[in-house]
């Protein structure tokens, strides 16, 4: 299980602060954290992106290049932003990513194909809701595989992300259980180990308190794992979580378990 | 998943002593607390029962049923020992278990026709060897489907121990994939939602610190969940495991999560 680190994203005020003030330090810092706890990629997060989009956009990924090496994925809706951000990367990004939305068909999706990088698509209906069954989120998956063909993506290329919800929502367990079952039929479906992602802090959010708030992140990302899920998009500084995945990739890959590990 | 508790065991000193002294209070003691902290079943384990094994088996199943209605497991190779269990219990219990070993088969098995109990059947090979793969996991539970047959025993009566092992044995990430295939793959087998059992303390058996050894037990408990484990013999008192594996009911159930819960 690739793990990305979520925590470059605006809802950090210093995330926040730095873009306002195009301050590359506190990015820098931030990003050499995320990798030092286990960061294998950065998702970067700049939020909608009105004003001056291209510029900001280059100067997060340019800041958290001075400090790291990881591969990047850009997460914005806003396409110039996203340009400028691929051009900005040393190695290719990975796109964090389009949906059936006509507006992000036609001006994300032919980035991934200009530019031959990888490209996340959420199991989203066309006005951006999430669906009821994994029947749904396989319908759509579909729809996802024929626009990328139209548009010239080769598959592989393809990511999917199957949006998970807060599990105290309402529906928030069966949705899971739902999103387990697609990323076990998804390689049916695909013909070939088709590539997921989950954003994990989805889980717990909106949860009282973060004390509690880490079991339901360690329990659904081995459910995941178990599942097949080959990205996790996290809060790299849970610990525990990040343990769990560890734990979860030794038994996925055959490897030695040690208890010095955790 | 049903919860049993492991805690009523000659391993535990205390237990060891209200047997040799049969002192009724600390079993009564400790089933109670079993029971307080969410044990839905508790296993009586009593160990090899060498001297006075009918009456001291008796001991225990009367000292439990004095302060619990709970059903137990009767968790002895000693089949004098067994019967008397079983007639002392208020409630049919649950005989744990048999394997292919030629003795089981003969003084074992019978128990269960005779008294018509469910009974736990052990993957395990005629001598007693761990297998290494779940196709031969499943050769076995062909085996013992085939003796339970012949001794005229309904197999729905039938609960499989896949068998795991220690997490950080050489090969024990593996025998966890291998035990969780076999999960999946036994409905098929019986042609029914087969019932399963799982000794969960196993996972962590030697490990170096208790402070460190939950999280093995929480990631492998919910994998397990997942792939459909319906009954699991742990320590009661692991809170976090037990908290694990109210997560993973909600999920597998479709019940409202609550963060009041853990």
């Amino acid at each position: 299980m690739i793990l990305v680190a979520d925590n470059i994203q605006v809802m950090n005020q210093v995330v926040e602060r730095a873009i306002k003030e195009m301050d590359p330090e506190p990015i820098c810092n931030l990003a050499g954290k995320c990798e030092n706890a286990g960061a294998q990629m950065i998702d970067i997060n700049p939020g909608p992106l009105s004003k001056n989009a291209e510029k900001k956009m280059k100067f997060l990924v340019e800041a958290v290049q001075e400090t790291t090496k990881v591969r990047l994925l850009l997460d914005t809706g806003n396409p110039q932003a996203l340009e400028a951000g691929i051009r900005a990367c040393r190695t290719k990004p990975i796109i964090n990513g389009f949906s059936l939305e006509p507006r992000k068909l036609d001006l994300i999706l032919p980035l991934a194909v200009n530019f031959q990088t990888d490209i996340i698509g959420f199991l989203l209906s066309p006005e951006g809701q999430v669906p009821h069954s994994s029947e749904e989120r396989l319908n759509i998956a579909s729809r996802l595989m024929e626009e990328a063909n139209r548009a010239g993506l080769m598959l592989e290329k393809l990511i999917i992300d199957p949006v998970i919800v807060p599990l105290a929502w309402k529906d928030g367990t069966k949705q899971l259980k739902e999103v387990l079952s697609t990323i076990k039929l998804l390689p049916e479906l695909f013909g070939f180990p088709t590539r997921t992602i989950v954003g994990i802090s989805n889980i717990i959010s909106g949860s009282p308190s973060l004390k509690k708030s880490l079991l339901p992140e360690e329990v659904c990302l081995s459910m995941l794992s178990e599942s097949g899920l080959t990205m996790a998009l996290l809060n790299i500084f849970h610990k525990r979580t990040l343990e769990t995945a560890r734990i979860c990739d030794s038994i996925n890959n055959n490897r030695i378990f040690s208890w010095a590990e955790i």
